[in-house]
């Protein structure tokens, strides 16, 4: 006999272990419409209050991944993919994906688009004019086997109880949960056909996860559940107090991509893609170790083979590959705003999630779902932590298209914090977690 | 501008004391259909786990009463309810309805139906043939006035947001919750006009509340409710570790009542009867003290006065008063099957919770929402806890009509605990909690 759903709530209610089962009847109905959303509510609720062990997060992870279809790419050998958790200016995906493809890994890659204050790669990538984020299963597997790299937006097919239990999470306050976070992200990777994940998993003020012990949790549970189902995984722990890199908004983001891939980015940015993108490399079995892969995406900036990468991958999927060489033909915002130093004085810090409100004010980002975005508003961050500025020099631009440009302003310039003496920079790495 | 609903919950889920705007907001915001059931139901779920404090349940409680119409009873005079957390053959209603009426009290009573192993007031007296439960709030009021007592079913005027929630939680697993069962009870009494309530919590195995602790924050969440409204409240705490009386079931148990009410009925019921009726006394002005309130409902069994008016009230709401002073003329079982002792002993349990259970198996109570019982059905305890049984003599009947007869068997010897030596008779009334 099937296990009754409020008998299920009332168990995670009561703090039980749910069995696999149970947790199959609930999730797997409520994909078919047999389970009401409101009893999905109160289940989701639940599981924010008292929460589930490794176990019971990877059979809801197996659930979601089983409501749908599940790919297989090991036709291209060993397929790797990134996650991140979500931060400010966080464009490492622009990055890395072309590095490691360069490198003759192949990348297939499903993004999602930004919520809040946090930045979604598919905005990103349709500020090249055209770019196609809606691509077949057909159309992705194609590309993949032709391009060796490809950055779209996730099928319907792949993992649809999870698309329905994020919606209603987002309705019903029961976003703030570790397994549910965690299950909702790897039933999207697992789905996908990856045979290993790097996730960079963002810290700090700007970020879903605040402190150190909830990105370590986070991290160490998605790595569970990434070996429960037979994958090699590593967790990134980067720091997102303040924005990565200088540039906040799309087509500025874009901008200082194509800068790093040709040598020419932040230091910042640059040291988490080559983070990130050599213990790619390691897991597509293309390096040696994380030191060799990065000597080999550093090889691949240097001769210009990642920014050519990126070059096929927007020619591929429909968008203007003329950008990559010409940034300025990427929007451009018709009013560009300047903060002066009041006072000679060392950036002290830069409060990422004020930051990323004052691009989402300047319409860089979505308050609601659907809503339409201005790709070329955004942030330039003159000035990083840990530098000097002069009294009367500029540290920020705010880029504007006559929406929130004092507000922005307002957010930006309350963003920075000050000091006379020195300041060291941030660390950048905080931790790794890895299945091996 | 309102207060979001998501936000609400979210503030819930954190711990958050609500404001009654927000609590406004999402119960009336739910009784109009503006507020879907998902949110309503993540709510339920985080007020189970958070709680709410006295000024929280107050305002809950407010706002269920203002989802509908509130009765103005002052033409009455003082009217005075009495309320049942719910028990196994708790049939004190019937018995206390027409004393305290008798004593020129009105009673104006709402009640409900049995739901799971629990009786409830309306199937009682639907035992007697034709008796109406669904009188209208006219009919209500012209009876009050005519008969001075009225027993019948809630009409859907009122608190029509507890309804609602209600029947979410049933489905939700958000049943156990002192603020939400508080605030269920009260804003029902409050919303039919009494103007003091005595409330019997019952505590033990076959009630709601297992333990005197919870029973206790129950019963002073519900008086301080009261209180907040301008009601006189008293909570006589009450055991429900063994069943009420010595019959469980329907006509059985009216049976019981119209014995009590000749003053042949068992000495525990009696108890319990008495010590809520004073008080309801004390409250309408019609006694000095409690013990003057006793005297005069004893008087009242003794001059037949309270027979008199259960007889009033049955045939005014249209049923069969004939049964009151023939109750032989009340639904008979087929079969009557009897449980002897297999040695002489004393009777040292009997586990509510599975007679009310035997019960239910039997027809004579409901296993889901809106089934048919069968009134005939039921269980007559011979034995009570403290008496002593000779081997071979019958501790218990089981009435039956084809229905569950050997399981309800089974469960009643079970139900029974036994010693050698003497045991005393349990405590009947464990505490009382007043407004005053």
């Amino acid at each position: 006999m099937l296990p009754r759903v409020v008998e299920i709530v009332e168990r995670k209610r009561e703090g039980a272990k749910l069995s696999a089962e149970e947790i199959d009847r609930i999730v797997l109905g409520f994909a078919r419409g047999e389970v009401p959303d409101f009893q999905m509510a109160a289940f989701l609720m639940a599981v924010v209050w008292r929460g589930m062990d490794d176990e019971e997060t990877a059979q809801l992870t197996d659930a979601m991944v089983r409501s749908g279809e599940r790919l297989d790419l090991s036709r291209f050998g060993r397929v790797v993919d990134k996650h991140s958790t979500g931060g400010i200016g966080d464009k490492v995906t622009l990055v890395v994906a072309p590095l490691v493809a360069a490198c003759g890994a192949p990348v297939a890659k499903m993004s999602g688009r930004g919520l809040g204050i946090t930045g979604g790669t598919l905005d990103k990538l349709e500020s090249f004019p055209g770019y196609r984020v809606d691509l077949t299963t057909r159309e992705f597997l194609a590309q993949l086997g032709r391009v060796g790299i490809v950055v779209t937006g996730q099928t319907k097919e792949l993992a649809p109880a999870d698309g329905v239990m994020y919606a209603l999470r987002d309705q019903t306050g029961t976003v703030p949960s570790i397994p549910l976070i965690a299950s909702s992200i790897m039933s999207k990777k697992i789905a996908a056909g990856a045979h290993a994940i790097v996730l960079d998993v963002k810290v700090g003020a700007g970020a879903f996860m605040r402190t150190l012990r909830e990105a370590r949790e986070l991290a160490r549970l998605m790595v569970a559940i990434g070996k429960a189902h037979g994958l090699e995984v590593t967790a990134e722990l980067t720091s997102m107090d303040s924005p990565l890199g200088r540039a906040v908004g799309n087509a500025l983001e874009v901008g200082e991509a194509i800068a790093t891939l040709r040598g020419e980015g932040p230091a910042d940015l640059r040291e988490v893609s080559l983070q990130v993108g050599a213990q790619m490399l390691v897991y597509a079995r293309r390096a040696r170790d994380r030191r060799d892969g990065r000597r080999l995406l550093e090889a691949r900036i240097a001769d210009g083979a990642g920014l050519a990468k990126l070059r096929a991958l927007v020619a591929a999927q429909s968008g203007d590959a003329r950008c990559v060489d010409d940034p300025a033909l990427l929007a451009r915002a018709t009013r560009i705003r300047t903060l002066a130093a009041e006072r000679t004085a060392y950036v002290s810090r830069i409060d990422a999630a004020a930051v990323g409100l004052a691009a989402v004010r300047l319409g860089a980002g979505r308050e609601k779902k659907g809503q339409a975005i201005d790709h070329a508003a955004g942030i330039a961050l003159r000035a990083k932590v840990g530098e000097r500025v002069a009294r009367g020099e500029p540290y920020a631009e705010i880029h504007a298209n006559g929406r929130g440009e004092d507000e922005a302003l307002a957010l930006v310039r309350g963003a920075y914090g000050w000091s006379r003496s020195a300041v060291d920079r941030p660390k950048l790495v905080l931790g790794r977690i890895t299945s091996r």
